[in-house]
């Protein structure tokens, strides 16, 4: 990969490779893939390979390929695809020889294009250019345009482009065939239902052919074959002569809300699909470009105002790269629909929504945009009667959580087995569906921070109090008494380490289980106070006056492991500390992730002190941020002692680990372990290795380059009430800037290592933590930096 | 296509290609595909190209992807593809440089091969060869083998082979995921349900490696992901080091004979097929290769004894083609199976049945392999319960047989629709299903053929007897009665040429209903008096009695287009005649088919003299062999005169027609015109065209090749109650024979230019007309050839 190719305006906006690979294709499908929330379209190339994957997703459309699986997001009917054929050979760079070959994703102007200088085994000279683009203005329009200039001679080009749905996701085909037609001789359309969720996708695709810069009318042959629909260009072009293709494509569906409704019908999608292409057709690529670089600037870059200028330059771009990719993978448009843990580029994880939302993304919207945080979270809200359904499936109360979500409604939909062992021929049974339980605090966490931040009334009033409500119901009636120890223990889950199967008291499970339950207490209280009506509601509804003192006193008496006196280590669970130790060093120093299989088999692991990814160092990080910090306030010592003996023992298999890491190394003064460690984050979809990002980019790991950068190196926090501001810039990094909101109000925070500035966009005085400090300002503060003491923290 | 590859022992056997184009991979995926009627297996190379299609199909496994399609032939897993990496490369003929590129099919030993000198990117040069069959003497097992020698330098060689499940049918998936297990690090197997009619598939596979001649027990990495399971070898080769690997595998399914039962549990399938592979192993390819040679050589090249002497060898290897074909489309093992009109090579036609079945190949098991032939009537008989319900649903009587068949019961499995009119936006409604009715008394005739050549009165007691009346039944009931002309008439029909659409009396339609409608009477009255208790079975359950007048009535007002007075041509249907006549030369010459689409579309060609394929001629063809003759038995003058009008209207679009033409030409002494359309039928799949099998091998086409042989040089007809031979050999050819049965005597008949011979197998008097006079002999007979006149015809 390529960093440095950004040039003027586009100086570290630019991601690019300068070399063309067939087997290595699927890291720039993955992390150069385009998209807008709405659509995710991986960016194969437009000639095919052989170890290609083509991927167009559109968020929401779940269906359950056959009634045994899971849902999942269906793999749509592909448009990227171009056959062409130079004097009657097949296009592929894998012949003939390829010079000066640039694709480059720009994250400003969100458009992907790839260039190059190819010779034909015939021997003739093309330039060719490729340029595409998902809009951000009109979230149902893939815009792709080619050019061909022949430098040498006459060649004689062809090319089939239309849209075949002969893909599936990996074998398993979702959509029943459908129907295809051309109307006008031109305008192309596929209509396809998804076999069990009934859902329809209609394509539409058209070209526009140039040559010298005059639109030319060629009759394109037609032609369509099973599940296939496509047209033949062919033209000559004389020395010297450029080709200009435009194929522009709108992708509409009956989920797509406005057409979600029971006055529906088919024909609607049909004809306002065409209709929209048509007038997508009328504006050209150009056009439609400037529309959609202007919603890139006024939609994100404006809004998130995020800069950094620092020794390394990767580092801008990794969270330019980063912003571009929270903005593509969030379906903001709807908030029926979450963020999947491989975004919308690839089939990994079936476009589900895991803890990775909550946790490590929805931060930066909440601080950053919070409508869409607020969004994300009303999908959770929508997922509650999925939850209750759980929640009573598995013999509890309130509303258990899907490990794995996708349609709100659709409840728990984590596959119940894996592959088969093939060694022993076993089915491996998926545990975390069922006892992976931490989810449903996580969510609470979400909302609390998502409140603190926002001070958004009515969404909580709406939907964040049910939330919290409900998910402390389950709680108390997942608790287990413990005769013995007079206690409540939650035995029998998985905690973030899903190395550890099966275990009793997983500390972050049981703190974030408490802080659920105590923040239902609070918000009890809270809301019988202050809204009588949604209260009296709510209670009628849940049965809230016998549920809070169960909170209150199972809250009291649940077993919460303290740091060991002698080590002030937090035990993972009841029995990590006891495992087998080995060397590690191997797994440590390996590229690539979960090498341990290699030598162990996971009931082995189970018995080996080793943590997949951070665990109880998560807990730390986010304890601190709730009101429970002011009674767990684990010292700074604590921090140190749990980072230093964790960390040895954590192999980051799971890319949400290593920005976790990041922040709390930064806490405890390890700065440029910190740094590192970021810079690792940062690599995991963007850096040099090439397999990794094959089944689709790590959306947690992408948020956590953000969460590294503010919450690690900024030192944003919420403390109590208040918004604190502690930054510890890497030493590496002259300055950094970003916006945030906090309770509505922009702040736009700039940080240099000499000094800290506060901006805000309207009047009234403003009250921040600084540095430990409380200070209260108008309009804009500006604070030199301190020599940081550690005891700061 | 090089066809002169073979020497010695497989002088003409051998069909081969020298040369590689990754764009052409259709032609010998489907001319060179391997299989054993249980199963057939596309050819694709081992190492995957862009442009290729894997197929392996298992005969009778119908499945409906979805419910509103029709039932089709799943594409199973594939176990033929290696992903080989050279030094840690793909290897592909596509990159570095090949020399003495040879592919061939034996159709002797129907084994597939293919050999080259590979010179790697980077410098280092390989000797490959590529073998595998589909064994013939156990129907289950597939054998491949790969062997690799460095020539030059140490090379780093490893590869990937599994089981892949991703496959689809041109995206439709027919399968659950289902189950991939590796036992003993080594038997990989894949266990699949398909998802409509829940059939178990059960693949098992196993390497065997060896180096040197000296098996290496290497252990593989195992892999899988969704619906793919796959080992991964690593070697190193030194210099002239030579690598050979041997991959079994054996493919089960619960519709086969022995497990089809109610006591079949998926258990025995998976048992049953990794012990066949443990045996399998255990023997090795060469000694599975000798087992499989020599049944074809006991139940094939014994039996048929097909030779041609010929100036042009092309013409022998044609034929042994022919019968290499015809074995491996058929599915003799089982009578619940027909023949697809692509065979078991290509998705073309979804493996359904047609009329090209009775017509165009059983008269060559019929003469040749007559249990065979009885397997593949019986087939049809299994069909009666889905040809009554069609008739019923089509408001007639008696058995309606459907236009495409698949399973048995199925009933009619045309599909409804066909594409939208990629113009109008319409879709196409596909009439066959409905109007395309002769299929009903052209499985009468083969069964009437096959009864007459056999003498099988125990299959027509059981079988045959019961499909002639209730075939008659439906004709009964479906003749029109005409007031104005006080006949019957059959209106609004497909006819063998199907760019006539809605016609009303097509002549062959009308022709043969009567032939069938005669026949039941015939048969009626024969079995009454010869066979009065299965004649009172058959009566109760069909009310012979009632229906017997019935059939003699309107048989004799059925309208039968005779002659014209003027030109004796038989007019095709009630309208051709008037139809806008245009010049057709354009199309006639064009290299492939169905040229005239492209300027006209189907409603203008309706309306155009203009015919498919025979039509009015095959009627020719048919009706001398039948009792009828005697009625109709249509002149020299007339099938002169026929041929001379439609042969130049019709286009032969279909692969249908030139066998049948060739046999005519023949019959009306043009005999270089005749050998000259033999030669077009053999290179249908044969010759040079390199895309015109893509979607499977003309299995029709394939038999034509037979027919036009046998029916027409050699002139063997029936005649009456006799075998007929008049043999008219061209005059390239020195000599011919083959045997064939008569009555179960087995007679090897010899024609040569000056004489002919028939030598019986047992004692017994022989009764045959020869040159129209006949013949009593014993053993043997030797007959010089005189000079033909055409009058003898």
């Amino acid at each position: 990969m390529e960093y440095g190719l950004g040039k003027k305006a586009f100086k570290d906006w630019v991601v690019a490779e300068v070399s063309f690979s067939p087997d290595m294709l699927g890291k720039g499908e993955a992390i150069m893939y385009l998209g807008n929330g709405y659509m995710g379209l991986r960016s194969a190339t437009e000639e095919a390979y052989l170890k290609e994957t083509r991927n167009l997703f559109v968020s929401g459309t779940f269906n359950k390929a056959e009634q045994n699986e899971v849902t999942e997001l269906p793999n749509l009917a592909d448009v990227t695809k171009l056959d062409i054929r130079i004097d009657g050979e097949r296009f592929s760079l894998e012949f003939g020889e390829t010079k000066d070959y640039v694709r480059q994703l720009n994250v400003k102007t969100a458009e992907l294009t790839r260039s190059f200088h190819w010779t034909s085994p015939k021997g003739k000279e093309l330039e060719f250019l490729f340029k595409r683009f998902v809009s951000l203005d009109n979230l149902h329009v893939i815009a792709m345009k080619m050019e061909v200039e022949s430098l040498t001679e006459s060649v004689e080009i062809s090319f089939d482009s239309g849209i075949n749905a002969q893909v599936t996701n990996s074998g398993s085909q979702h959509f029943l065939e459908g129907e295809r037609r051309v109307y006008d001789r031109r305008f192309v359309q596929l209509v396809q239902t998804t076999n069990e969720s009934g859902i329809d996708v209609v394509h539409n695709t058209a070209h526009k052919v140039f040559v010298n810069g005059h639109q030319v009318n060629t009759e394109p042959k037609m032609d369509m074959s099973r599940r296939k629909v496509w047209l033949t260009y062919d033209l000559t072009l004389g020395q010297g002569e450029k080709l200009e293709v435009e194929k522009l494509t709108t992708v509409y569906t009956n989920r797509d809300k406005e057409f979600d409704k029971p006055t529906y019908e088919l024909s609607q999608l049909r004809e306002h699909g065409i209709a929209d292409l048509k007038e997508a057709v009328a504006r050209g690529y150009d056009n439609l470009f400037e529309a959609h670089r202007t919603a890139w600037q006024n939609k994100v870059w404006n809004v998130y105002n995020f800069e950094v200028d620092s020794e390394d330059s990767f580092d801008q771009l990794a969270l330019r790269f980063a912003l571009y990719h929270l903005t593509i993978m969030t379906p903001a448009h709807d908030e029926r629909m979450g963020i999947g843990a491989k975004a919308l580029s690839g089939e990994g994880y079936k476009g589900h929504s895991f803890w990775d939302t909550e946790i490590f993304i929805l931060p930066f919207f909440t601080y950053s945009n919070p409508h869409i945080a607020k969004s994300l979270l009303t999908y959770r809200y929508h997922g509650l009667a999925g939850a209750r359904r759980k929640a009573l499936e598995n013999g509890y109360e309130g509303a258990m959580y899907p490990w794995e979500a996708a349609w709100p409604t659709d409840g728990e939909v984590t596959p119940a087995w894996g592959d088969v062992d093939i060694v022993t021929g076993e089915q491996t049974k998926i545990w975390s569906g069922l006892i992976e339980q931490h989810i449903t605090s996580d969510i609470s966490f979400a909302v609390y921070q998502y409140y603190r931040v926002t001070g958004d009334e009515e969404f909580m009033t709406n939907h964040g109090y049910e939330m919290i409500f409900d998910t402390a119901k389950f709680w108390a009636s997942r608790l287990e008494w413990n005769d013995k120890k007079e206690e409540y223990h939650i035995n029998n889950v998985i905690g973030p380490d899903e190395y550890k199967e099966h275990v009793d008291n997983n500390a972050y499970t049981n703190y974030m289980a408490y802080f659920n339950l105590k923040l239902a207490s609070r918000f009890f209280e809270k809301l019988k106070k202050e809204n009588p009506k949604r209260f009296t509601e709510l209670d009628n509804q849940l049965s809230l006056t016998k549920a809070y003192p169960i909170w209150e006193k199972k809250a009291e008496k649940l077993y919460l492991p303290k740091p060991q006196e002698a080590d002030l280590v937090i035990p993972q669970d009841d029995t990590y500390l006891r495992l087998k130790e080995i060397d590690l060093t191997k797994y440590k120093n390996q590229e690539g992730v979960r090498g341990i299989y290699k030598d162990y088999n996971p009931e082995q692991i189970n018995k080996i002190q080793v943590t997949k990814q951070a665990d109880v160092l998560v807990l730390l990080y986010l304890l601190e941020q709730t009101f429970l910090n002011e009674d767990y306030r684990f010292s700074y010592e604590v921090k140190k002692a749990n980072f230093n003996f964790y960390e040895p023992k954590t192999l980051h298999d799971s890319s949400l680990s290593l920005a976790t890491h990041a922040i709390l190394a930064n806490d405890i003064g390890k700065q440029e372990l910190a740094y590192s460690l970021f810079k690792e984050a940062c690599e995991i979809d963007l850096g040099p290795y090439m397999h990794t990002s094959d089944e689709g980019v790590h959306a947690a790991s992408i948020g956590g380059i953000w969460s590294a950068a503010v919450f690690g190196f900024a030192g944003i926090r919420i403390k109590g009430n208040q918004l604190s501001i502690h930054p510890k810039l890497p030493k590496h990094w002259n300055r950094m800037n970003f916006t945030i909101k906090w309770k509505e109000q922009p702040l736009t925070i700039t940080i240099s290592q000499s000094a800290l500035s506060i901006k805000a966009e309207s009047k009234g005085s403003i009250v921040c933590e600084i540095f430990g400090k409380l200070y209260s300002f108008e309009n804009e503060v500006e604070i030199p930096i301190r020599n940081i003491q550690l005891a700061d923290i």
